[in-house]
C-alpha cells in the first residue's frame, strides 16, 4: 500500500502541516517510526519523541503546540485516538476465512448457514443453528445445538459457543472465548456434599459487542446472562450466571462479576476487578483495577477503588493515612506519655 | 414438557397451597415468570417480586409467611435450592453426543474405549488412555498418553487432559480446561538464566469434581496434584503443582492456588482469592473473595479476609478504621497542639 | 529405567554418602517416597521427613547437617533444585508427536515446514507460515498466516498462534495460550459508544521462553509485543498490547500487565500481580503476589507489596499497624477525653 499525505490527511479531514506528497507506506510507534511511515501523538507522555522521529508523518491534535523545532510533517485532526483507528484499517491485512463451508468442518444437516458466511477447517456447527450473512467462524470452533449468530459477526479460533446461546451482529468474540458454560450453582447438605443445580438458562449477547481470549460468560441458571449492545470486553473475564452488563460498558482484563449482579450503561471495570453477586452497579460507574465491589451503587458516575471499594478519592487519601501509619502510632504512644506526665504534675 | 403443579409438588415433596392443576410448561426468574411458567423465592432480597409475579407457581420455603396478597400458587418444600435443582434436571434439555466413535475423532489403537462411552467429532485420544461406560467425550478435547478416566464423567469441547492423569468418574470437565500442564517450576543459575525442572508426575481427579471453562490444574513435580471427591472448581481458576485440594471445598473463579499447597475439606473459597505455595488451610476455612493467604491456618473453620488475611471480622473493623483514617490523623495533630500548650501553661 | 545410585551421583557431580550400589528405578516426592525410589530435601521446612523417609537416595545440599539418625543413602550436591531437574529428564517420559505431517492436519501449500518438524492431528497451519527443525506442534494447534516458529519449539494442544507473530527457538507454549489476540484498543465517541482500533502489530517472542497454559498475549496496536528471551510465564497471565517483557524475567500465574508497560529483566511478578499501562519497571524488581503497581519504579532490584504498590516493608509494618486500628482509635478517643479533662483543671 503506498497512499500520499494529503490523500491521508483527506481520509480522515485533518490539515498538513509540511510536505503533503511525500509517500507512506505502513504505520509504526512514535519511537520506532522511520522514513516513509506514519505515525501519532495522542498521550503528551510521548511528546519527547516527536522532536527526534523519523516518521515522515504524525497525526496530532488540532490544539498542539511544539515546543520545540520538528523535522516531521502533521496532519492536525479532531481526535487522534480515531484518526488513527479508521487509517489503521486502511493499513490493515485482512484476515480471511474462505467463504463458504470447509470440508473438514462438521455442518449439522439441521443448520441454517447463510451463503455468504464462512465456516473454517474443522470447526463444529451443531444441530439447529442458525449462521446469519458474511459470519465468519475460523476453525476449531465449536458451536452448540440451537446457537443464532447474526450478521457479520466473527468468532476467531477456539471458541466455544454452547447450545441455545445467541450472539448479535458485528460482534467479534476472541480465540479460546467460552460462552454459555454451566453457571457454579450448587445446593449443599448437611454431610456438605454439593449436587449441582442444573443451568438451563442461555446467553444473550447483543449487537457490536467484542470479548477477549479465553474470557468465560457462564449461562444463566434460568434466563439469560445478557451483555448489551457496544460492550466491550478484554482477556480472561469471568462473568457469572445471571449477569447483566449494560450498553457500552468496558471490562478490562482478568475482572470477574459473581452471580446475577446487574451493572449499568457506560461503567468502566479497571483490570482484575471483582465484583460480588446480586448487586447493582450505576449507570457510568468507574472501578480502580484490582477493586473489590461488595454493595450496590446507586449513585450515577461514581469512581471506586479498594477493596471493600470506597470514593476513589477517600481511599486513595486512607491509603496515604496508611503509609504513614508506623509512624502516627508511634506518635500515639509519645502523646500518651506526655499527657500521662500533665496528668502527673496536676496531681501533685 | 407439560406437567400440572400437583406433579411438581410430587417431584419435590412438596404442599400446595392453590390451584394444583394448572399446567408449568417450563421454569423462569420471579422477575420475568409469566403465565404457565414455574419460578422460585430463595433469596428474600427477591421477596417483593412474588407479589407481582405473573408465574403461575411459586417454589418457597415450609415457614415462608407473606406479607402482603398473593396472585399465584405456593408449593412449599423444606430446601428451595435442593427442589429447583431436581427440578430443573426435569425440564433441562440434554445436551448429548451420539454414542460410539465419531469417524473424524482420532482413536489410538492402544485406547481401551466402554462400548457405552461417546467420543465427539475431531476428539483426540492418545495411546494407552482408558476410557469408562457412559463417559462422553465432546468435539476437540485432547487426551494424552496414558489418561484414565472412570464412568460417567462428561469434558465438554476443547478440555485437554495431559498424559498420565487420572480422572474420577461422574465428573464434569468444562470447555477449555486444561488439566496437566507442567508445573512452574525453574533452577536459576547465577546469570539469572532459568532451566526447567521436569515436572513428571501427574493430576489425580477423585469422583464428583466439578472443573470450570477455561481452569487450569498443573501436573506435579513427581507424585500428584490431588483433587479430592465432591470439590467444585469455578472458572479461570489456577491451581498449581503438587497442590492438594480436600473433599467437598468449593474454589469460585480466577481463584489461584500456589504450589504444594494443601487445603482441607469443606473449606470455601471466594472469588480471585489466591493462596501462597507450602501452607496448609485448615478444614472448614472460608476465605472472602480477593483475599491473599499467606501462612497455615491451624484452626479448623475460620474465616478469613484481606491480603495478607486477618480474620474477616478483624478486618472489616480495621477497614472501618481505615476509611476513617484522614480525619483521624488530623485530630492527632490537633491533639498534639493541644498537648503542646498544655505543656506551655505547666511550665508558666 | 534403572540405574545404581553411583550412577545417579556421576549424572549430577554429587558425593555419595551410604550404600551406592543401591539400584533406583524413579523419582518421588520425600514424604511420599518408598524403597528404590530417589527423593530429594531442598527446602528445610520438609527436613523431618528425611529422618523417616523410605527411600533408597536422598539428593542434599552439600552442607546439610543432618540432626538424626539417617537410614537412607546421601548425595550431596552443589544445588539441589539443579540436580533435580537434570535427573528428572532421565526418568521423563518423552511426550512425542510422530516426525511429519499428520494427515488430519491441514497444512497451507505456502506453508514451509521442516522436514524434522511435527504437525500433530488436527493442526491448522495457515499460509505463508515457517516453521524450523525439530519444532513438535502438538493435535489442534491453530498457526495463522505469515507466522514464523523457530527450530525446536513445542506448542501443546489447542494453542493459538495468530497471523504475523514470530516465535523463537527452544520456546515451550502450553495448552490453550493464545498469543497475539487483538489488542484492547477503542476511541469513544461523545454517545459513549466505541468503535475498534485497528491492532495492526504482532507479537514477538524470543529464543528460550516458557509460555503457560490459557496465556493471553495480544498483539501491539502497531510494532511489537515483544517477550524477550529466557522469560517464564506461568498459567491464565495476560499481557496487553505494546508490553515489553525484559530478559530472564518470570512472571507467576494470573498476573496482568496493562498496555505498552515496560517490564525490565530478572525481575519476578508474583501470581496475581496488576501493573497498569504506560510505566516502566525497573530492572530486578520483585514484586509481591497481588500488588498493584500504578507507577514506574526506577531503582533497580527494588522490592513492592501493597495496592498502591509500597516498599515490601513499608507496606508489611503499615499493614501491622493497620491490624491494630481499632484499638489505636479508641486510646485516641480516650486520650482527647483525658487532654479535655486537663484542659478544663487548668481553666479553674
Amino acid at each position: 500500500m503506498k497512499i500520499t499525505i494529503a490523500e491521508i490527511a483527506d481520509l480522515v479531514d485533518g490539515t498538513v502541516e509540511g510536505n503533503e506528497k511525500e509517500y507512506i507506506h505502513g504505520p509504526a510507534k512514535i519511537e520506532e517510526a522511520g522514513s516513509g511511515e506514519l505515525t501519532f501523538l495522542a498521550n503528551m507522555k510521548y511528546e519527547k519523541y516527536i522532536y527526534e522521529t523519523q516518521a515522515s508523518a504524525v497525526l496530532v491534535d488540532k490544539s498542539f503546540t511544539p515546543k520545540n523545532q520538528l523535522d516531521t510533517t502533521l496532519i492536525r485532526v479532531n481526535n487522534v485516538y480515531q484518526a488513527v483507528g479508521s487509517l489503521l484499517k486502511q493499513f490493515e491485512q485482512n484476515i480471511t476465512v474462505a467463504e463458504g463451508i470447509d470440508n473438514t468442518a462438521f455442518v449439522s444437516d439441521s443448520a441454517k448457514v447463510a451463503n455468504t458466511a464462512s465456516i473454517g477447517a474443522m470447526a463444529y456447527i451443531a444441530e439447529d443453528v442458525e449462521i446469519g450473512e458474511h459470519v465468519v467462524i475460523h476453525p476449531h470452533v465449536y458451536i452448540g445445538k440451537n446457537v443464532k449468530i447474526d450478521q457479520h459477526t466473527v468468532l476467531l479460533p477456539g471458541v466455544r459457543i454452547m447450545h441455545d446461546c445467541e450472539i448479535g451482529a458485528r460482534c467479534t468474540i476472541h480465540s479460546n472465548a467460552v460462552i454459555g458454560s454451566d453457571g457454579f450453582g450448587f445446593a449443599q447438605d448437611e454431610q456438605g456434599e454439593f449436587s449441582k443445580l442444573s443451568q438451563t438458562g442461555n446467553v444473550r449477547i447483543y449487537d457490536d459487542v467484542e470479548i477477549g481470549a479465553a474470557t468465560t460468560i457462564d449461562r444463566a441458571t434460568m434466563g439469560s446472562t445478557v451483555i448489551e449492545k457496544g460492550v466491550k470486553i478484554d482477556n480472561q473475564v469471568q462473568i457469572a450466571h445471571n449477569v447483566v452488563i449494560g450498553k457500552n460498558t468496558a471490562i478490562a482484563a482478568q475482572a470477574g462479576i459473581a452471580g446475577s449482579t446487574k451493572i449499568g450503561p457506560n461503567c468502566l471495570l479497571g483490570g482484575q476487578v471483582g465484583i460480588v453477586g446480586h448487586i447493582e452497579i450505576d449507570e457510568g460507574t468507574q472501578i480502580q483495577a484490582q477493586s473489590g465491589v461488595a454493595s450496590s451503587t446507586k449513585k450515577t458516575g461514581r469512581r471506586l477503588y479498594g477493596t471493600p471499594a470506597l470514593d476513589y478519592n477517600d481511599y486513595l487519601r486512607s491509603y496515604v493515612a496508611f503509609s504513614k501509619l508506623p509512624s502516627q502510632l508511634r506518635k500515639i504512644q509519645e502523646m500518651e506519655d506526655r499527657i500521662h506526665d500533665l496528668e502527673a504534675k496536676l496531681k501533685d
